[in-house]
């Protein structure tokens, strides 16, 4: 049967690392591919309590349709707490999301027809490029070192595009390579944002899982203009099973965002919001993220020095001061997808995500992304070291050969 | 400051019911506009203890990251309640969404560029118009009657329109009009779309509050070519502050979707997924539904005969089986929205939802939607007796003038 139908429906390319996650689920394998946060932090004892408040108490509103951006108390809470930040707003320029990965559609959604230009870091958040691309846009990408994008590069990419949509950065520990930009380049982004007149999605759903020096402020904070849209989340501080998280922009972006969120899904859940709002006033979130900083802490510096002892000399790797991941580079020519489904998985039984998808234009496959927040201590050193173990014989093989 | 990148953004019309409903927050208004299930009839006790279940006893999944489809064992609940609505189906075919309304967008982006055509009832589903006019299509339109939609005026706009996308239907109990499409034109529409060859979306949201009459088989239950995409909901049977629907599509169309809901918010709330699918397991469903049926035929019964007895003879209403709404008509010449912002609201403190915003293509300002869900059976009687009286005078008035 040829139904004709089918031809007019859009083409979706499978998620690379989705089919790498299928092949991970042997449970013989260690998989350091997941972007999970580990699930022995989440507050489940809280989380009941508030729930339960949330439903016996509050049921008949917080079981109820509620506005589109989100219950109002939520959206003030959060509006103190990016106050804190250096972000002026009030809960009208709060707009509550289905996890941040929510307002990467609707952002595209608002401003991205056919053929537009975005630009994104390079390599860039695999799950924006699923986000954006149901919107047809072209890429634009700009390098990045170990403090972030390169500003000068960026710069020649704005001019040579002067119809640029927006600009999407991680700046914290960004997935995927754990790099946080630097503050001169933040101010330098937002000036260059300000000159040529573009619009700046900043996504920080890493940002609060600091485990190593100052806290930059966030681009928002420089922003004068109203062109900073910025992203923040619940999923790396309470649960991602709760689907929070939250943008912040000027009045006029917010409503236009509220309205499409309207469309695309009514709302996200009430119970969900009003429960995470009781969380926020029943207890201190703080000592939370610092338990959750502390335990990513040692288990990166234990997946580093694991790598430091055991990788062999070629591979170099990014030293995150937060986040989930650190970024592997092989040397030219390596196919780290290719090396993963010949041998790290039937060999070593190791998975991690192979690169090449993270790069918007052009895919370099010699590198991979290695999260250390979902294992335990003893899977991160056991699966980094047979993966050692076995690159030094495939470094030792290719130079016999 | 003039800030050239708001130009670069697509326009978002605020929602019609969205102003009028903050008109009527007012709590001396009695509103029959939203569109909200009887909050009494939450079932509070049970959703705690579920939610107790999940949290307690499942947590380190139930908030954890999961498929972008959704947890297997609810969509296998789902497909096997399916199943005994006559639809095939397994849990591949079973997608969870953010309310059946995360479908119309995910369709709609699916399978529409700007410019294609989309076949909707007249008047159709405000919401559905939300979700599908970001990606800017066009609309053409086809007239209904007490049983559903004109399905010789389908005929003739098909054959006008051989690049039709999609059908859209809500073919029980229709929201704004109440009415359901009756079996003979549910089996000619889907001989039509295969001949055709165009795509069916099924929208059944208040497919279970039926009140009265025998249930009719679904439109996909007579699917033989796969085009049919079935849209469920949570909202009206359990609580929509859940925000849990689910589509029901071949194998190909719901990997689509699924990949498109990846990149859209990468999965519903894990959390509620979990608990709805304890709820399926440990509580028997059906006395809930039967509860809120009942309610609901009470309520639509007592709105009905107070319309009888104090509506003037010129205004006609629909006599729904099931579901939340009836819509007037009043006389050509009628203005419903300007009737409501001039007189029921300030004279009345009456607020419905003019019709108006319901029409795809061409307005049709003597319409309202009004809904017996939601007030109390007090209110209903106050707020229609109210609205009667003042309707009364305002034809007196329009004879005398």
């Amino acid at each position: 049967m040829t139904i004709r139908f089918a031809e007019r429906m859009i083409n979706v390319k499978p998620s690379a690392i989705r089919e790498l996650l299928q092949l991970g689920a042997d449970p013989a394998i260690i998989s350091f591919g997941g972007g999970y946060p580990d699930a022995s932090l989440f507050p489940l004892e809280q989380l009941n309590s508030v729930f339960q408040t949330a439903i016996l108490d509050q049921g008949r509103d917080a079981l109820q349709y509620t506005v589109s951006n989100g219950i109002p108390k939520l959206r003030a809470q959060i509006a103190e707490r990016m106050a804190k930040e250096g972000i002026k707003c009030n809960q009208e320029n709060v707009l509550i999301l289905q996890g941040g990965q929510q307002g990467l559609d609707l952002v595209a959604k608002m401003m991205v027809n056919k053929g537009d230009l975005i630009i994104t870091e390079d390599p860039t958040f695999l799950g924006a490029l699923a986000a954006f691309n149901p919107y047809e846009p072209r890429y634009a990408t700009v390098p990045m070192d170990k403090d972030g994008m390169d500003i000068n590069a960026l710069e020649r990419t704005l001019a040579a595009n002067l119809e640029a949509k927006f600009i999407y950065t991680v700046p914290d520990f960004q997935n995927p390579t754990g790099v946080t930009m630097s503050l001169s380049r933040r101010k330098e982004l937002i000036e260059l944002a300000n000159r040529y007149d573009v619009v700046i999605l900043e996504d920080t759903p890493y940002r609060e899982v600091r485990f190593e020096g100052e806290s930059l402020p966030p681009i928002k904070s420089f922003d004068t203009e109203d062109r900073v849209i910025y992203l923040g989340s619940f999923s790396k501080i309470l649960a991602p099973g709760l689907r929070l998280g939250w943008a912040v922009a000027s009045d006029d972006i917010a409503q236009r965002l509220t309205l499409l969120k309207l469309g695309a899904d009514t709302q996200c859940s009430t119970l969900n919001m009003a429960a995470v709002s009781l969380f926020l006033d029943s207890f201190d979130i703080e000592p939370h993220i610092a338990n959750i900083r502390q335990t990513y802490l040692r288990k990166k510096n234990l997946m580093l020095d694991t790598i430091r002892q055991t990788f062999p000399q070629e591979v170099s790797f990014t030293e995150p001061s937060g986040g989930m991941f650190t970024w592997l580079t092989f040397e030219y020519g390596f196919d780290a997808g290719r090396f993963m489904r010949e041998r790290a998985l039937p060999e070593a039984k190791v998975a991690y995500v192979p690169g090449a998808p993270f790069f918007a234009v052009e895919p370099k496959p010699n590198h991979a992304r290695v999260s250390y927040s979902t294992q335990t201590d003893e899977r991160i050193f056991e699966g980094i070291s047979r993966l050692g173990r076995l690159l030094k014989t495939a470094v030792h093989q290719a130079k016999a050969s």
